[in-house]
């Protein structure tokens, strides 16, 4: 069992020493911050940005500039979507209550999402954050197995709850709990990747079994993107999945950031043709309105709401029904599944073809919209990390870290993202790059 | 320590065996949400409504009869206010981010916010729900006491995370943990019900000390909702924080239900002229906008802050800060606390006259527009008060139902609830008792 050197979170964070090198605007509503929010909220840049407003894969600052977006997830579909904004401000004008009463949107929605999944997995429960989805996934899947260990891998965020924070070691390892195994993420691109991630498994589920906790999950995010992003060969996680159900475990597929088509399947889970017991949405679901769920087998429901029941109050109400079927209506008006995936690998080509040749890199990979460029090992990562994160700044993009030490960048945009942005992204990274090797 | 009897959320939810008695739609509706959601989701009444629109303090079924709402405390300044949905949408079609980013909005809000607080609590941090808010302040008490026991009440509800249900009696008594002491919610109008209260938590705190947990926090809900509704005397809880905070604990106020101005008050601690260590802010925060808060004293966010850090996806993002604010400028602009000051205490008197000399009613309690009527022992009390809500609604009116065997009907409408509504309710109530003692 490993543990991280340091937290994902610290990294690419303002520092409050850099105050007095910043414009006297940014300065002050940094003390404002830190005065209301206290000082150790994470703030990107050493030289934060102001954000006005945003459009379709752009953000705009302050001082007026535009800024293309390969990071953020959230606003899936595009930031502030007129159809999403449309659809929320004329459910919210009308009816937004809960789900102790009956409204039609919440089946409508509830049967259109249930249709994107295996037909297995044909209940949901509604809840309001990713956080609290996999929450309630470890509260089932403790309750169905009679087992409490589970299995992550070594740099996985899942949330930010008490009990989500014990399986996030990239939160810092202070907060694992005795029940959870960290295993490497399964990286390499050839056939024995899923082997190599089952044996991993296997000893986890042995030490498990061994100190008394048996195994109640395999929790993993399915493009394990806090790990540093890692797709390839598609179904490398089959094997390990075997094991975990062997033992009596279950299967929970996080999709808060691969779901909803970002790798060019709609569910990252699909792309390795499995059927996770349990899945968990979140971030994407509703392009910026808080809103997530679980999807699920109904006897493991069943049992649960039976046995506990759950209410989430905001969780399924008319508001978020209403705009998760008009992201619903977005990804397919827009053909954004199969646009994840051709722009996708058309960035990756780009990508590729502007880092060959050049030493600090050390490999380029992802699925979708999802890429991950890891920097190798012959200065020290962190450093060149900043540098290129900062680097596309200045030049006007936007992108994050993922990985152990931060050694890879992670190129997430929202899923409109067009050939010529991806286009302007490679430019980008070229001169980033040519500055950073010169 | 007593163990509740049974959960108060299997009161009032609908039985799937009377799904033969529906009108065919009705029908219908439920069979897909059983399908979908799976049977065990809470829905209210025996015949469940169909909603279509809110406004103010009416909700308006899909046969177009209206009903007066003095159920819900989500849209607390009225349903679908239209300042606040036009402040949602008009931010959501503009900038819809996270607080990794610097925007005006989220400081202006915190800074408002504060300033309705005791000095002392000049921190916040944002979350999305009122769960995630009691997650977050039970591990701050847990990492600034070192101890981890925390003491509720008997019958209280903080929330549906597996920590916060380890604190929430009322969700079930197996899901209770051991690091956890109920004591009964102060009863009574003397002067002696808080030093009764401080009795049964200092007798709390030696079990908690000799089991080796010591005391993190108390945690109660400042109108004690779901133990049934107790307000007074106003000072009822200053002997027991006293008690907790000399054993090395700090008293955590729950706000999501009293706070918002429900209890006449801007805070339900202010009515007991009390400052909490922290403060939980959830439902009427966004009137129906998913977002949520902790407000508290910055020494013990500065060092949570400093060892753990803690992000929250959707917290204080540009759209709940605007909406949050709307909420404050229709609070002030209607001035709202003060109508529930004065329409609660109308509303209680029309009670109180409404149950003089019927039998079937022990107390009439509460605080600003959170009224408990608690039926007496002479008569099977769920029976009774099941009773009351379906002739209530079947006269137009909702309410639901909180404390021990859901022996109280608990009236919480939106706060721009009116003396003409009131009168209303009472009438209702008045035919309903009729009714029901003939």
């Amino acid at each position: 069992m490993t543990m991280p050197a340091e937290k994902i979170s610290d990294f690419n964070t303002f520092r409050a020493g850099n105050l007095e090198s910043l414009d006297a605007r940014t300065a002050d509503r940094i003390r404002r911050r830190h005065s209301a929010l206290g000082a150790h909220t994470a703030l990107f840049y050493s030289s934060p940005l102001t954000l006005v407003s945003g459009e379709g894969v752009w953000l705009v600052a302050e001082d007026g500039r535009r800024y293309l977006d390969a990071y953020n997830n959230v606003p899936s579909v595009g930031h502030c979507h007129p159809v999403v904004v449309k659809a929320m401000s004329a459910q919210a004008a009308l009816l937004n209550t809960h789900t102790r009463y009956l409204f039609d949107v919440l089946y409508d929605y509830s049967e259109r999402l249930l249709a994107t999944y295996p037909s297995e997995l044909s209940n949901i429960v509604f809840t309001s954050t990713g956080s609290e989805s996999n929450d309630l996934a470890l509260r089932i899947a403790e309750r169905s197995t009679g087992n409490s260990g589970v299995i992550v891998t070594e740099y996985a965020y899942h949330g930010n709850t008490k009990a989500v924070s014990e399986v996030s070691p990239s939160s810092g390892a202070e907060f694992l709990g005795a029940h959870v195994r960290l295993v490497p993420a399964p990286r390499g691109a050839g056939a024995a990747t899923g082997e190599r991630f089952a044996a991993h498994v296997r000893t986890a589920i042995r030490e498990l079994e061994r100190d008394g906790f048996g195994v109640s999950a395999l929790l993993v995010d399915t493009i394990f993107s806090s790990d540093g992003v890692f797709g390839d060969p598609a179904g490398f996680l089959a094997p390990a999945v075997a094991a975990v159900r062997a033992a009596g475990g279950l299967f929970i597929a996080d999709e808060v950031q691969p779901g909803f088509g970002r790798t060019g399947a709609m569910w990252g889970f699909a792309r390795h043709g499995l059927t996770p017991d349990i899945a968990v949405m979140g971030k994407p679901m509703g392009n910026g309105y808080p809103m997530a769920g679980v999807v699920l087998r109904p006897e493991l429901l069943d049992r649960f709401g039976a046995e506990y029941g759950y209410f989430n109050t905001f969780g399924g109400g008319p508001v978020a029904a209403a705009v998760g079927m008009a992201v619903l209506d977005v990804i397919e008006d827009e053909g954004l599944v199969e646009n994840a995936r051709s722009v996708g690998a058309y960035l990756k080509q780009c990508i590729s073809q502007v880092v060959q040749g050049v030493d600090i890199v050390r490999e380029v990979r992802g699925a979708g919209l999802f890429i991950g460029v890891e920097f190798n090992e012959t200065r020290p990562q962190r450093a060149t990390t900043m540098a290129v994160i900062e680097g596309l700044k200045s030049r006007g993009v936007l992108i994050g870290a993922a990985g152990r030490l931060c050694d890879t960048i992670k190129i997430r945009p929202p899923l409109c993202f067009e050939r010529q942005h991806a286009d302007l992204f490679a430019g980008a990274l070229e001169d980033t790059l040519k500055e950073l090797c010169s």
